[in-house]
């Protein structure tokens, strides 16, 4: 029988998820089942999270975790009645922060990352629309207005690293693509390229994940084919190297750790919404 | 003089960021100088950090606060000994859970939200492309394969919130804007649509804010005017209440709020990756 484990949240349950998982995933040979709770914004909405989270308990025969980041302390005392073992995030944190900046917080339910911001949010609908504009070389005519230009082979990773971007941290990320026709025993920077050098950063792969990632768009061509995919990338780290442009290796990282280990790289100021 | 806040952690950060500005959101009339630092997964890193966060103490003249999410114990050892408050994400939360669940913690580093899962991985990748195919109604051959269909006026948000489904939850959202052609004194649902009518999810905004996102795009216009704006959002609410599609008014949401809203109200599985 897996335990039940609830992600409750007043607003989307993003951070409790976060949370919640990173703490879980230290636990390996255990299962979870999961499931989030979020705006539980009222005190007859906690009432029936409660419920819930009792239900799974008689269930299960085991006493739920759940994790609780509700911001108003009223709504948190509801939670806490059930019969689980709540982890309050707020509960652990906030009183030593009011300590220590010798004022108490206001209990309003998540202001920064939580009303909308509207200038923050059409900053990040406009990055989106640079990044979708931008996308794979579609065109090079705006890369004044680019925050980056990431740069590699096709399928390394450069679309959906540009969207996260664009969405997780409001950052212009245009793209760009070395195809064969830039290569020629070595790829030479294309002159829209070259006049915007210092945005650009590369990504890389390797051969063999290369190889199946284009094998599952295009078995059997010589655009999937192992040798193409060796060839392409060693031009593409050598013009990385000669041109020092910096550049991450998307192999065997996630979305989120590529996206960070480019602005830890380029020292870009992360806006998180 | 602002007090600086760092977010550290032995991968991306974003979980500390989350964390920590939901935290910091509490104390509304302060103001702080924030810093992320990632990827701090070696002893010395740690050091270099700490004497970041030491630098930072010594210039303001008031302690920092640090925001730790550090996994490995001996690392997050040395981020203590420096001259800040330090809320240490881990040993609050890991004593009490690994007394819960009768086990002790495996101590890697961010394994669920962290090594990259590969199966993972493609099905985000994957879900970005067919967000990306299935943009704005640029076909409609697909939606056997849609997780979701979002359909609104243009400018309601369907391009970001399908992009964030995909990047964020691996869901593929296809999105499908009803334009003028499909109004006449009433919507009537598409063909292509009404077949996967179940999918249909939509999405509505207030008319004067869909008349200050169009001015933006095309300033004078009639797509731009407010009649405009007001006629296209009445015949499409009217749409969804006649058909029974679930709605959200996108206007004072952000796109983590629309998207847990569509997911709540959908009962769609969360994954986070």
């Amino acid at each position: 029988m897996k335990r039940s484990v609830f992600f409750i949240s007043d607003r989307t349950g993003i951070t409790a998820e976060m949370v919640g998982n990173a703490l879980l995933s230290q636990f390996e040979t255990l299962e979870f089942d999961t499931k989030t709770i979020p705006f539980i914004d009222t005190a007859d909405k906690a009432r029936e999270a409660v419920a819930q989270i009792n239900a799974a308990a008689e269930r299960n025969g085991l006493r739920p975790v759940v994790f609780d980041t509700i911001v108003r302390p009223e709504l948190r005392e509801v939670i806490r009645t059930s019969n689980a073992m709540v982890m309050d995030f707020f509960a652990a944190f906030i009183g030593p922060l009011e300590e220590e900046l010798a004022q108490k917080s206001s209990f309003t339910v998540g202001k920064l990352h939580g009303s909308v911001d509207s200038e923050a949010y059409t900053n990040r609908i406009d990055a989106v629309n640079y990044a979708l504009t931008n996308d794979d070389g579609r065109t090079t005519r705006y890369y004044d207005q680019a925050d980056l230009i990431l740069v590699g082979v096709s399928r390394s990773g450069k679309t959906p690293t540009s969207l996260y971007l664009a969405l997780q941290f409001g950052i212009r990320a245009a793209n760009y693509p070395f195809t064969e026709e830039d290569m020629d025993e070595e790829i030479l920077l294309p002159r829209d390229l070259r006049q915007y050098k210092d945005k650009l950063y590369g990504l890389s792969i390797d051969p063999a994940r290369l190889h199946a990632i284009r094998t599952e768009r295009r078995a059997g061509s010589k655009y999937a084919s192992l040798p193409q995919c060796q060839y392409e990338l060693k031009l593409v780290e050598e013009l990385f190297r000669r041109e020092r442009i910096p550049f991450v290796n998307t192999t065997s990282r996630s979305i989120e750790e590529i996206a960070s280990k480019i602005l830890a790289d380029t020292g870009m100021k992360r806006h998180l919404f």
